[in-house]
């Protein structure tokens, strides 16, 4: 099965890559953009057939390796 | 209006972050776990209310700077 985890910044926590490209962005004329937030995009193949176990594994794995939990909140979807 | 942008690295074009990562978690013992891609996730705030307009003007900021397009694939989503 395939897993897709996302990575963002919490929203307390201060994101300079955001506001450098919403800057960027509004530099080179797009006055529409507000808010920019960046994180991380993962694609995961496991081989796995437990949906639950894989889950479980795929939690431990973004707390442990994936993500940084004191700054960073994740959350995964399951395929297959 | 909120968008969500995914970029990926394209299939033919070497990933070692992704090979780095996928390493890292066979080290700490997840033998289930296969190919490993690392992309960008990033949210935008838009202040649009023609969803076609802002469409195109999506895509044209991913061209231009959200991604680089010899090496990466982009997709987008457009809420509200």
């Amino acid at each position: 099965m395939k897993a897709k985890i996302y990575v963002t910044p919490k929203k307390a926590v201060l994101d300079p890559q955001g506001k450098a490209v919403a800057n960027a962005l509004h530099g080179l004329g797009y006055a529409a953009v507000g808010d920019v937030h960046i994180g991380k995009y993962m694609e995961i193949e496991l081989k796995a057939t437990d949906q639950a176990a894989a889950k479980k594994q795929l939690d431990e794995m973004c707390h442990r390796i994936l993500s940084n939990p004191v700054i960073e909140d994740y959350r995964f979807e399951l395929e297959g």
